[in-house]
């Protein structure tokens, strides 16, 4: 059965009129294309019992294998369609909010609501050969990783190792799913920090948080670094507690536990250590097309984990004005188990 | 005065109660912060008189300079805000849809509108300093190509030459502007294929469409190759009418004119030979932080060009199986004309 069939079949369940999809993740999924947004309505209408694309005529001929309705430049592309007002409407979460505010305004419909009450159901279990393509992309990106950490040399500037990093990854792999982050020392503190024009020293901690796209899927690692040895001993004891929550939510992984629970477990080992205030953030994302997306593995989430599933395992703790250290794996449900996709060395790298 | 204040000036002589910003290029314009959109909400609230961030706590250090409103994964974040029901709110146009459905199922607003409404009358007009960058940028950027466009030899696919150059762009200036198109020959008629598993022939057209960052500014160049002597002696004719469309409208650009009458002139040049059923796209768009912004060059868009706009000019000619031919220029406002930012030859490229 078809993805477009698949979620025709949940839109039964429910009195959805009209799935509203925009150049997402989910029209990657469901029918293959994928564009950046932008600011032209290109947008798949799924209903009940069919589904159509409203596309500028630009793209008229790359897509016409699918069934179109094309509207010209200076045209009101929302007059070409045939959408029944007081509908229910679910929109693609991540699609520009202009469409849905078109549609809000021009359709009047009853209900708005997230398309990813249905989608997540659909994508947040893999096939096989999603799954597939995510090992090989996880052995890929580790691959390049170590390839090029040898070119961190002290007094690069993070961004400048994250623009060479970010290079190399898509002169090699194609697409990367999200800007490196490339952080060091006192800036390590902020997960999501990009990087700065500080410069790196010898015995700082280096954070590289990075992912490629493989096929259209996602990968998300970080690792930590240091050029030489730390001049703060205090990170490799934070190293050992970091990597003591990662290996101790991911040897619990099983089918039928609540994400929640697998976020207890990493926080239990950061708390019982005393750094639970300084482990800012949930315990991981689940991955796929996007590099976030269900499952959540956070706080009071009480998603069910199944088999196929794959998400991050992520624990960290930040010492502002210090270093942070975050250690993330990728792990698939298989046989009830957690399998981690990664095999780099979870210790400190001496560079 | 900054811009949080001109935005509160604007929203003065409207009755809106809130506008709200992603992590997009307005919360880059109005903040300075620039970050990938992800499913955490990360918003900026402007008010009439104040304004407001809710951000994640994996953010709060890196932000502690703005006024935050923090949430910790978890917790619901939009618990967190005080906004008033029966409200006007104004929402940034390609801010993630997930959050717009939140806020109007959250908080019943009497009205939800696009923020580009205000907004563009901001952005749209740039200063000095913006131009400046805009400049340099294409400057950057075309030097960037000459310095690439050697390497593209026969029986390279087009995929791979778009990732060479990418990765070649990325390496040299950090950031693109949005993935380069490569598309040779009859895949050249669609002008937004991003590339494909072809290999390049000699005497085939090969259209290249790119971009990157400068400062935060985009750039955008269409431009037009062969591996020697083109084989259909056509190419070289509809690259004479391209330039000359391309030419006559970058000539007549004044200010005080209609966006829709720079498309006219560009199109009536094309029509008046033939190919106007080919010209299947508007005839360019203002470009700024992003992309792709207002004004749209476009048939029937009655906005006023006004001094310190920059927009491209890009007619182009498609013909299906055979190839197309696009020619695209910056153009900024200044003492009321148009100044062109382009150096590159428009003539085909014989590499």
């Amino acid at each position: 059965m078809d993805r477009i069939q698949r979620l025709q079949k949940e839109l039964e369940k429910t009195d959805t009129d009209y799935v509203i999809i925009g150049t997402t993740s989910n029209m990657f999924y469901l029918v293959g294309f994928s564009e950046e947004q932008m600011e032209r309505p290109l947008l798949l209408f799924v209903t009940k019992d069919d589904y159509f694309m409203l596309v500028p005529k630009l793209y008229e001929e790359q897509l016409k294998q699918l069934p179109l309705i094309v509207y010209r430049d200076g045209e009101d592309p929302y007059s070409k369609l045939n959408l029944k007002e007081n509908s229910n409407i679910l929109i693609d979460d991540t699609t520009f909010s202009l469409f849905t505010i078109e549609i809000l305004n021009r359709f009047k419909p009853r209900r708005l609501g997230k398309a990813s009450v249905i989608l997540r159901k659909l994508r947040q279990v893999k096939d096989d050969e999603e799954i597939e393509k995510m090992e090989k992309g996880v052995k890929k990106a580790e691959e390049l990783l170590l390839e090029f950490v040898p070119d961190i040399k002290e007094n690069m500037t993070e961004c400048e190792i994250e623009r060479k990093l970010k290079s190399f990854l898509i002169g090699e792999a194609g697409y990367i799913s999200f800007d490196p982050i490339v952080t060091s020392g006192p800036n390590s503190s902020m997960p999501h920090l990009r990087c700065s024009d500080k410069k790196v020293k010898g015995g700082e901690v280096i954070v590289i948080d990075y992912g490629i796209k493989y096929e259209g899927y996602s990968t998300d690692t970080t690792r930590v670094f240091s050029l030489g040895r730390p001049n703060d001993t205090l990170a490799l004891e934070i190293v050992e507690i970091v990597k003591s929550a990662n290996e101790e939510a991911e040897k619990h992984v099983r089918e039928g536990m609540r994400a929640k629970e697998i976020d207890d477990i990493a926080r239990k080992v950061i708390t019982d250590k005393g750094y639970g205030v300084y482990f800012i953030h949930r315990t991981g994302h689940g991955i796929g097309i996007d590099v976030h997306e269900d499952p959540y593995i956070s706080p009071g989430n009480d998603d069910v984990i199944e088999q196929n599933m794959v998400f991050t395992i992520e624990p960290g703790i930040y010492l502002p004005g210090k270093f942070g250290i975050r250690i993330e794996d990728e792990v698939v449900v298989k046989k009830g188990y957690g399998k981690v996709l990664n095999t780099l060395q979870k210790e400190l790298y001496i560079l």
